[in-house]
Parts: structure tokens; C-alpha cells; sequence
């Protein structure tokens, strides 16, 4: 495709388009997005029409929207002239690199993990060092100390997709205070585990927390995200992102959601409840690895061909996340933690799989 | 503020940090946006509601929007392998620019016009080549020509904003077939003037259109917009843009604009019928200078301070837009075009501004 026609593009574009695929057949049980297994109440989903039937939606939303990022403050326990927000974490994720990758900077993301962080940095032209996980692919902080040296900017995802691990925080905070690197701590499984960097962003300029309202808040579908960074760089962060990005729904919802956080979030205790209830089951099971998780998905490996496994399991009406394709995870499937009825799906599913799928294959 | 600290940013951004601004004081009469001033129906408004209740808040949109995409293709009078969507055509914008801009390469934007595309393009630290508008701010297609030998992107806004002139679409199909730079057109006030390049795409693989429905379809407050190019190109566009960046509200929202099209865009012959009548009034005006307009605003110059001309219609509550700022377009506000009243209402603040404000002043 790179040709003199499209010498317009980039070099790499042509080589990383289509990075980030997903394949995802209508299966009745979808445990495959690490998504909330319950939608809002009706009338939480009434009152964000009611919010939203009063404005005007041939007006643009304001420049900067003021009023509302002091509330996502203020539910975060941040300074509002701390917060940016965006639709996803990823629109912010994208204007930090923006704002720091250029050809010929080096940015350390620690691998296997979310799939975008790489691809982004790679169309920005930055390099990409991997390295910092340990062989139970846990953070390893000498080894991360290490390799920060070189790198303009470190990806930090805690609790990690989709192995489930996390970053100490005293460990996080001596890489932060001793490297000159920008460290971008992906929080989305935040509510899972409980710890968070947040309050550094106080004190740190190299720091930026980010978090998603698509995973704990089960609002996958508003497509919200929030960073808090030191005041003083936020104004530098938000010349890459773009002016009005956050829609009157977008917003109305969000407000709806913090309003009513309590409920929405309510099933946090049951999932993680569930999720110690599959690892335990799953832990029982012949020739099954599960990896300690402090978020809403498990991590698991078999001694069969992963593919075949999954493929098996969408036979049964289960979607999980075939992620055997990532670096270190040649063996490995991961799969939401769901309603405890989906839970169980899914475990008598892989049960199916294991007996209909011989042992060895790929790789 | 960039330091060793920030050290992490590049280098432009510091320099480029709040480059992007707007200043917004409350008015009652508010024409600086070049928005559609009748806002939805309060039954169309039901209708989008009735559409988003009964999907699942707390499930990501789907990964490729494909029927969504269908719909609005089929609407734009494209294949859908041709069509991107996006949180505005801002963020179709951004993604074209990473995918073809980096330090090194040169981007042809004639100035003035929209502030944006300069300051994106200078984030991802390509450099900006001016020119290609004539002496009445008209597009010079021989200029461009020689400009855009040079330059790997060009970007042309048709009708151009603030200025209003628009691209004759034979020299444009002339530059695009004779050059190997990409033509990035902006059609975002297409509906007001009618002739779009649209129809090129289909042909020319370095040709872009950029679409919005903030305009013409009174949906600034939802910000949807599309691209087309040609679909061996694609691929690699969709590369530079996130995955799921439309939300469940914004779909649902303009299926419903795109089912009701005539009555969203019910007012477009008495918008243009007013900027004309406008324009006319305007001209007769003492000392007052008119650019021809295809689109829903007016660009106009006076003898007087532009700034002290704003602050005394602000005074009276109406809000314009001050583009003295703009290069070449140090005497010059620009004024959208409202509803009678609201038009009436400028007039006479300007008469009234007129006579409170002293001839001279800057520039």
C-alpha cells in the first residue's frame, strides 16, 4: 500500500494499520471488554434525558468546560486546575503522547499490556522499549528504574490488562521522584484494587494519573475519561488536546453518574467477590494457571491451543478475550468477571473446551 | 515554564500552550460560533432518547461502528469504505495530520482561516506554509499550485472560515490531480453553499473531506463529524484515530438528524437568505466593507477598533466573533447569521458601536 500515491503518509502508518483488531462474535455471554455486567436503572437513564432535553444541541458545548470539570474534580479528591477530561481515557492518553512523542523519543511500556499504548506511540514515531515485568509478569522496580533512564515518557497500567497486577506505590513513588521521565499510570481498574497515585500528581510534575468511567462506573457506552496531572503542566497537555471534545450527552451523563456513584457502583464487593470465587475454581481445575488479579478480569493459561479453547467457548455462547496473541501470553486467555450466573457460563464452558480440545497445539 | 522539569514535553509545546482560545462573554444574542440558531424539536429530542434507553449504557459501542457508518454514508452519497466518523470533524482532522504530518514535512495552510488546523499541525511539529489566497482573500489556484509542489498535506476550507470565499471545484480538481500532496478539504459549511468535492474522492486517492453536522444541522452540542477519502486509503487513516470514539448518544443522535434531515435543516434558505439581506445592509453602511460569503456568517471590516467595536455590541448583548487576530485580518469581525431578529439585533449594536467608537485606532 505504500506506494508514491500515498507517499503522503507516514512510513510506519502503512505497517501499523489495522493494529488493534477485535474479533467479537454475537455470543449471549460477553466477557470479553472487562465491562460492568449491570447496566443503569431506568431511571438513572431518565434523568440524564431530563438533564439533557432543557439545552441547546444547535449550541457548542463551552470552550472549556469549567463548571463540569470541577464536579469530576471533586468527585476524584483532585484540584479542578488538575483535571482534563476526554471521551475515553484514551483521547487523553493520545494528547500526552502527543505532547511528548516525537521521532526519536524513547517511551517504556512495559509489556504484555493494553494493546493502544504501543500502537499509538509507534504512529508518533516514538520507539518503543519493553521490559519491566518480572517472569510472573509482575512490576519489577530495579528493572523499571533501569530502563526509565533512557525514556522520555513510562506507561504504567496498575492494576495491569490484562495480566491484573499492580505497581506498589512506594515502589511508583520513588521511580516518579528519582527519574526525569514522564510516568503515565493507566488507573482504569482503579475501583478493583483501591490504590491510586492521585495524590502525587500534587507534588510530582512527571506524573499523570488517568481513569475511566467505562470499567467500576459500568458507563462503557458514554465513552468517558479523566487525567489529573501537576498544575503546572496541565495547561501543556491540554494544547494537544482539542477544544470541545466532550459532547452535552457526554457530559449530562457523567454528572448523572457521580451524582448517583453509590449505585452505579454498587456491585463492586459481588464482582470482586466473584472474581476470588473463579480464580479459586479455575485454580482447581487440571492444567489450568490463573494469575493473581486486582481488577475485574482473570489472566489464565492452559496446556491447549488457546485459539482452539476459545473458539470452543464462543460454541458454547461464552466470549471471552483470546489475548495469545500478545507479547509473553502465547498460552493465555482472559475473561471478565460478569454476573455470577455468566461466571459460571463461562466455567462450565471452559470445562466444555478442555475435554473437546486435546492438550499441546500452538505454540 | 519549559525547564528541566517539563523536560518531557517537545520542544514546541510551551511555545504553542494556550494557543487556541475563545472568549465567550454571556450574551443574550450569541453569533460567533457560526451556529444553526434553532435548536431541535423538543420530539425529535424524544426520539433519540426513546433510541438510547434501550441499549446497555454498560457495554462498549461497537469496535468498527459498521451499520452506524452505513447509515451516515448512505446520507453523505459515499461508500461506506470510504467514510470515518468522529467526535467532530476536529478529531478526523487530528488523526489525518498524525498520519501523514511529522517534523520534516510541510503542511500548505492558507491563512487566515480556521485557527486550529495551524496550531495541530505545529503540535506534531510539521512546518506551516502560508499562502494561496489573493489579495480579496480569494482562493488563487496558481498559487496553490506552486505552494503545494513543497508541501505533503494542503488544506483547503471550502467555504473558508472566517473568510467565506470558497475553491472553484474545477481548480481543485486540477490541483488535486496534478499534485502528490494530500487535499485535506473542509466542507463544513458545505449545506450553505452546495458544491462540495465529495464526488473526487471516489477517484483521487489524496483527497480528504471533512463533514460536520454542528452546522447546517443545528447539532453542534452532540460534535459528529465524518471524513471520505478514497477507500485504499482508509485503513490508514482509521490507524491515527482511536477506536470506540463515538458514544452510544452521539450514534443514536444523528440517526435521528439523519431520518429528519429536512426538518433540521428546514431553515438553510432563510439562513442564506438573511446572511444576503445582511450583507446588503451591511454594505450600505458608512465605512463598512463586506467579503462575499457561501456560507452562514459575514466577514466585515471597518475603519474603527475592531476590539473596541466587539466590546461596545457586547455591551448592547450581542456577541460576535473578533478575528482581528487573524493574519491579514487586522480590521476585521466576523458575524454568524442568526435569526431575523437576532440579525436586526446586530445590525443596530453595530450602527450604535459605530458611533461610540472613534475612527482609527489599531492596526
Amino acid at each position: 500500500m505504500q506506494n508514491t500515491t500515498f507517499r503522503f503518509f507516514k512510513e510506519q502508518i502503512a505497517r501499523l494499520a489495522g493494529g488493534y483488531k477485535l474479533d467479537v462474535p454475537a455470543c449471549p455471554i460477553k466477557l470479553n471488554q472487562n465491562e460492568n455486567p449491570y447496566d443503569w436503572p431506568a431511571t438513572l437513564k431518565q434523568a440524564v434525558f431530563e438533564r439533557v432535553r432543557e439545552q441547546d444541541w444547535n449550541r457548542y458545548p463551552p470552550f472549556v468546560p469549567a463548571a463540569f470539570t470541577e464536579k469530576v474534580a471533586r468527585y476524584l479528591g483532585a484540584d479542578p486546575a488538575q483535571v482534563l477530561v476526554g471521551n475515553g481515557s484514551n483521547e487523553l492518553l493520545y494528547a500526552v503522547f502527543v505532547a511528548t512523542l516525537e521521532p526519536g523519543r524513547k517511551v517504556l511500556i512495559p509489556q504484555p499490556t493494553f494493546t493502544l499504548y504501543k500502537l499509538l506511540a509507534e504512529i508518533l514515531g516514538a520507539d518503543v522499549i519493553t521490559g519491566g515485568l518480572d517472569d510472573n509478569l509482575q512490576y519489577d522496580p530495579a528493572q523499571l528504574e533501569k530502563l526509565a533512564r533512557d525514556a522520555h515518557v513510562v506507561v504504567i497500567t496498575s492494576p495491569n490488562n490484562p495480566t491484573g497486577g499492580v505497581i506498589n506505590p512506594m515502589d511508583l513513588e520513588h521511580l516518579v521522584q528519582t527519574t526525569h521521565a514522564l510516568w503515565v499510570v493507566d488507573e482504569a481498574y482503579f475501583e478493583f484494587h483501591g490504590e491510586t497515585a492521585l495524590e502525587l500528581t500534587r507534588t510530582c510534575p512527571n506524573l499523570v494519573v488517568l481513569r475511566t468511567f467505562s470499567k467500576a462506573f459500568a458507563t462503557a457506552g458514554l465513552r468517558f475519561g479523566c487525567m489529573v496531572c501537576h498544575p503546572n503542566a496541565l495547561a501543556m497537555f491540554a494544547t494537544a488536546k482539542l477544544p470541545y471534545n466532550l459532547n452535552i450527552f457526554t457530559m449530562a451523563a457523567v454528572e448523572v453518574a457521580i451524582e448517583h456513584a453509590v449505585t452505579l457502583k454498587g456491585r463492586l464487593e459481588e464482582i470482586k467477590r466473584e472474581r476470588e470465587r473463579v480464580a479459586r475454581l479455575l485454580k482447581a481445575a487440571r492444567g489450568v494457571r490463573v494469575y493473581p488479579s486486582r481488577s475485574n478480569f482473570l489472566l489464565f493459561e492452559t496446556d491447549r491451543d488457546p485459539r482452539a479453547l476459545w473458539q470452543a467457548m464462543v460454541g458454547r455462547g461464552v466470549l471471552v478475550r483470546d489475548v495469545s496473541g500478545y507479547p509473553r501470553l502465547g498460552r493465555a486467555l482472559r475473561v471478565s468477571i460478569g454476573r455470577p450466573e455468566e461466571n459460571d457460563a463461562f466455567l462450565k464452558a471452559l470445562e466444555f473446551a478442555i475435554t473437546e480440545v486435546p492438550p499441546g497445539g500452538k505454540p
